[in-house]
């Protein structure tokens, strides 16, 4: 199965045109002043030095924020053409290029703060940076043919390889934090240069066979995927995000080399998260404690961490395992995070982001002390600032995997739906669909497609109950042939979803959701103390929009209990009734400080 | 005010007859008998060298478990005589003054370990053993008329005295952990000894100043209550039993001293500790983490520490409390702790104990990865053994403070509800109170009063709803002369208790409780998943009777949760009828490992 990717398909109104108009008009520029403000473009000199400005002081991940804006930046340009961005990343590019060793290495920290030590401390972020600087080469190169990048990170793969592969000369043998691995099969697809799929298949086989300083905290292997070898993982654990970037390499390298053992930890791995460990949002790692996975059914609510660059690496995951797999199940977990998990993390005017994505913002007083809670509201910057320019680069490529296609079984699958125009070749000729919807806020679709005889297989989503046709895998199939038009309306009413009864935050409470989007209570719409909130699953519900946020909401009866004022009383039911009105869940905390609940009391 | 203490209260039947009968049969024997296997009777002797066996190493705080072992079989020999009971006292008392230092000190850890170390440790708990041994040493005189002991503890005295009064020679200038003080306390009232009364006001008054060692660690200050002058003090912070040991000694100054600022402080730090951050079984110190006080309305079911000690403390400060203000409020909370959170601490055959009690055990298979659990057995000892011998000595003085005495109003006040015979003296003149109940499993008493003419000021109990005379701070007030007989009956019926809206773990929840008993559901008697269920607060109960446990219950119809498996479905409402059975909460865990909830949800 191959992939059409996002620069194939045209957004041409709706959602996702005015997230993108976002994107390359404010986020990409925000993100960038945000970075200059703290010292990372100016880092690239690799010209501090003691006495200078100690904020300015380069940090081990700052290339890879770097190179993540580098990459969004090139995917926008792909569609947007815009010299503007592009002479500023021809000028990040520079440096990193003057900058480069006569050997090939290139990191902006060791190269100005201690060169001494390089490739000695596996926890220090190198092939983590360099994996990003290879996903920025690529798509700076495919975006604009300008190969400067792409040679150097060429050179550094060499020297990678050498060092890592050949010679056994580092201080660690795989990295601490995993991307290296997904970024030298981008290489490989880029240049076709067999080398560095080999090595990217070095580095994802040798991990968790108890190599040199891989496993010397007790903690440590798990945290960093390394307590089992690849394919004998079974349950996703430690940081969320290196997790699934690791996912993703294993994923890649299944399908490249045909190897069944890969694809069945992929399988394993994806199945004991998406039906364990993750949030209805589609949020994955539930501990800000490393960052990291939990247990199964371990999904609090006010402390989820959920961190966004989780929720964007279990949908490149996704993204990969629906290449290998006909089941729609890979593109309801990407609809999930799309509209939810991963949309929670931008401010509505794409200036600000969260790291964490909490399901749950409880009253001020009810805080603990001993609780860390995430932050409230969204900021333009962090100190560890990976989501902002993952955000970035998510939004411009929203589009890829929207659709999928068997080439040898001529099959078309349609798995996202986008107001949007995408061109494809069937059977050697080229074919076009047309998506006219007003998606996720409404369920009616039309697709309209022109070309050679081919099936079409339209996903049906998962929480579509109103469908009443055939499916297989989750798809609805049909026989195009030249002009074809298939229209679709999936019901979207409110729909109130449980949980698990071993997710114990979530017992005899429901989440409200409405198509793909999961929705939410906030204080400055229902009034104070949510958590006491009832509403009931046989209320009618009517629709309504909420002017400030320009969005369109969910209103229906609710009561709320009053309590006694004492610590102890004799139990009266009382309780009061009003209206509650629920907005998507992407779009709390645009309002200022809130109480902010998605799983709501219910009858 | 003055206490009618235990020693003129004969138990003649019913619940707490049985429970001595056990206390003085069973339990102070087994306790002796753990103490002995595990090297702290033997460690009197201060013979264990380097070599012997390492487990029998003495540590720091037995002399406290085996001062408070003495101090329960001297109240058990009080009231019931036993040879062989004071022959083991006798022995351990040998053992104490043979090891007595020249000078006065008395600790075998110290004396054994490290001599040259002596009193140079804050948190080396040897005030803390001192003050245990003082009050065995007074509970065995009063008991036995024997002098040795209270001859030792009154040199030690004058060697503290000089030490940290005097010379301000030791490492510290008030101890770590609370005790000291109100053991202080004792000997004064036991021996007339001024001096003991103004070192209790020593230590009392200069906690809290930032003096030396106090507050080298950044939490220590709250942990040891040294971050404010105790006057100051407003929220009950730190390690709770320290906390309610210190405010025991505040209150006994507070009553001795005529002290208003004192009592003051007292009530404040009360009224905080019981309407903020006590669990509806009196239990106290809601985290294990430091075993502390956490904050306002912090009171997590599954996690809560409530050590036994605590619980104990609580309402030996409460009995204090109870000398100083004309309100039931102070009975109130004993009997809460007495029937709940101090008698869960014990196994019904009187053997193991509970150093914590949890208000709620899960399901094995939703305990979460990062969480502390307790244990949810009893055991027969612990490393830190200080609760059994505290459990021991509060049963045998139970009856302490079931009366009190206005001997200037010529009030006699009826705190508690046991079967028994009271002797005390009214206007001079002996007089006798006859109680006849079978209290807590049935709210008839009859009081049968004999003597001189008195104002009796009965109890009227907060959970009771039902009484209709008029009551005054609380009681219900009538005047006797001569023989008199007063007749009560306070309505038994399960009442759902709510808890304050900021009580996250409690939302939705109730607590059932009869009487002074709050009760549970375990899963050997309901099934599995206990969280599942939900009852309806106007249900029909019943009263039943589990044979295994020969304990009265409440049996109620009860819905549980059927909950797809899925991790997100949609809501179908699904539940199961069955009828759940309540156990008092006090007994749970006394037949094998088992689900259990207090707050059960309801309608």
């Amino acid at each position: 199965m191959k992939n059409i990717k996002f620069d194939s398909v045209k957004i041409t109104g709706g959602f996702w045109q005015q997230r993108q108009n976002i994107n390359k008009d404010t986020t990409i520029y925000s993100v960038y002043d945000r970075f200059d403000d703290t010292g990372r473009v100016k880092a690239l000199a690799c010209d501090w030095k003691e006495g200078d400005a100690p904020q300015d002081r380069p940090h081990i991940f700052w290339d890879s924020d770097i190179a993540k804006w580098i990459e969004s930046a090139a995917y926008i340009i792909k569609m947007n053409p815009s010299e503007k961005l592009e002479s500023m990343i021809d000028a990040m590019v520079d440096h990193l290029a003057a900058n480069q060793w006569e050997d090939g290495y290139i990191n902006t920290y060791y190269t100005t703060i201690e060169p001494e030590n390089r490739f000695k401390n596996r926890d220090h972020h190198e092939l983590y940076c360099a994996g990003h600087l290879m996903e920025a080469a690529v798509a700076y190169y495919e975006a604009s043919g300008k190969r400067k990048l792409l040679d150097c990170m060429e050179k550094y793969a060499e020297l990678i390889e050498k060092i890592f592969a050949d010679d056994n000369s580092a201080g660690f043998v795989t990295p601490g934090h995993e991307e290296i691995e997904l970024a030298l099969v981008k290489m490989y697809e880029c240049t076709g240069n067999e080398k560095y799929k080999k090595l990217a298949e070095f580095f994802v086989d040798k991990r968790g066979y108890n190599l040199k300083n891989e496993s010397s905290n007790p903690v440590a292997p798990h945290y960093s995927q390394s307590h089992l070898p690849v394919r004998e993982q079974t349950t996703a654990e430690g940081h969320a995000v290196r997790a699934v970037y690791l996912y993703c390499a294993m994923a890649d390298l299944a399908r490249l080399n045909g190897d069944e053992s890969l694809k069945k930890a992929c399988d394993i791995l994806f199945d004991n998260i998406i039906n364990k460990r993750m949030y209805i949002t589609g949020g994955i790692g539930s501990t800000a404690n490393c960052e990291a996975f939990t247990q199964d059914y371990d999904l609090p609510n006010i402390t989820a961490y959920t961190e966004s660059c989780a929720a964007i690496g279990l949908a490149l995951f996704a993204r990969r395992l629906q290449l290998l797999s006909e089941s729609s199940v890979y593109a309801d977990i990407i609809e999930k995070v799309m509209y939810n998990g991963f949309l929670s993390s931008i401010t509505l005017d794409g200036k600000a982001f969260f790291y964490e994505n909490p399901l749950e913002i409880p009253a001020k007083h009810t805080k603990l002390k001993d609780t860390r809670y995430p932050i409230t509201q969204r900021l333009e910057v962090f100190d560890c600032s990976c989501c902002p320019p993952n955000i970035t680069r998510f939004i411009a490529t929203i589009a890829d995997a929207m659709y999928t296609q068997n080439e040898e079984k001529n099959v078309v699958y349609v798995q996202q739906f986008i107001n949007s125009e995408a061109e494809l070749t069937v059977n050697g000729e080229k074919a076009t669909i047309v998506q006219t919807t007003n998606y996720p806020y409404s369920g009616e679709i039309k697709i309209d497609y022109n070309g050679p005889a081919t099936t079409l297989a339209v996903r049906i989503p998962a929480w579509c109950d109103s469908y009443k046709g055939e499916t297989k895998n989750g798809y609805a199939v049909f026989e195009a042939d030249g002009k074809t038009t298939l229209e679709f309306n999936f019901a979207m009413r409110p729909i109130f979803v449980e949980a698990n009864e071993s997710v114990n935050d979530d017992l005899g409470r429901c989440a409200l959701t409405c198509g793909p989007v999961v929705l939410c209570l906030e204080g400055v719409d229902n009034g104070e103390y949510l958590k006491g909130i009832k509403v009931s699953s046989d209320c009618d519900p009517e629709f309504g929009f909420n002017e400030t946020l320009g969005l369109p909401t969910v209103k229906m009866k609710a009561t709320r209990r009053v309590h006694s004022d004492k610590l102890y009383a004799p139990y009266t039911k009382k309780r009061e009734e009003f209206t509650a009105e629920f907005i998507p869940y992407f779009a709390f905390a645009n309002r200022g400080e809130s109480e902010m609940i998605v799983w709501v009391h219910v009858d």
